[in-house]
């Protein structure tokens, strides 16, 4: 079964996250990628050359869309105080949202970050990223106190844990988490003012 | 085989950990514990009318260990400040100590305390229940500021959730988590000064 479409890394991601969501992470298989797409297995693999290096950068693709979706926070031309808020509660929408709308696949993303620490570590470090760069903007204008624009990055991120580390994701729709995420938000960004 | 001293629940409750210690959370029995202590599993359901009674009991027992030594840091005599970087660097030592020193009894009281919902629930908010003190007596002094105490103090136990919550216990022993809990620290009270 041809297909007249162009095989792009692209398409073989979309086909792969869709078997996933389809079979799980346990079960999905390069061969059911390839069926999917009208291929066979060996054209996958010219693309990605083992089944953990195309598992790998799906789960990358999944973590990007939000760290993409961020960026336009970091740029934005916000004062920095409003551009940590609004950032930090997107990050947190972001995840309540792949949680909640399709917990399956959320589930299984979670098994593939477990079998890719490196490839989350670049997210994290990509997020912490945009993160200095907000806090670095801050003390440039007077509005936020730090010796260290990465290394309070990384308080932030880690203080605001609860609310986008996926151990967590059970407690995302439970009352009160509104609440809960305003009191570190406001607890953190006081901590940065000058 | 009888036994001369008198059987108190705190003596059930040491034999049960005991028995936990050496068979896990998912293959101790109540007889495991009657034997261990010679006498008939009828005596046990004496004092603990289930082996679900016993078994929070004795995941409080644990978890009250840490709640009991803290709270000689809210009484204490320090400034609010320097006592509450004791109290959270006192949860965290606590926490690092219980999941480094008997890393196998740590995995069985995680698993009991997933079964021990409400146990947990009144032990967090005895923990908080402390941090609120300490952040009462701050406002009182003049050196923090909050409008309200409790939910300030919901607020840092969340923030330093990384440094405290059972899911994170694999990071407590890796390198730069001091300097992280530090960045975490300092985050939190600068955030909590009037």
């Amino acid at each position: 079964m041809a297909t007249a479409a162009p095989l792009t890394p692209e398409r073989i991601l979309e086909a792969t996250e869709e078997v996933l969501r389809r079979h799980g992470a346990a079960k999905a298989t390069v061969v059911d990628v390839a069926r999917a797409l009208g291929v066979s297995h060996g054209t996958v693999y010219r693309h990605f050359r083992t089944k953990a290096e195309l598992r790998g950068a799906v789960t990358k693709r999944w973590l990007d869309r939000t760290s993409v979706a961020l960026a336009g926070i970091v740029t934005g031309s916000e004062p920095p105080e409003a551009k940590l808020r609004h950032w930090l509660a997107g990050l947190f929408d972001a995840k309540q949202h792949k949680a909640g709308d399709d917990p399956e696949l959320f589930a299984t993303y979670t098994v593939l970050t477990e079998e890719n620490g490196g490839v989350v570590n670049d997210h994290i470090a990509e997020l912490t990223g945009q993160l200095t760069a907000i806090i670095q903007q801050g003390v440039a204008d007077g509005d936020f106190a730090s010796p260290d624009p990465a290394l309070s990055a990384r308080a932030v991120f880690d203080a605001t844990s609860r609310f986008h580390d996926p151990c967590y994701a059970p407690h995302w729709s439970r009352p009160g988490i509104d609440e809960a995420f305003v009191a570190v938000l406001d607890l953190t960004v006081r901590g940065l003012r000058a």
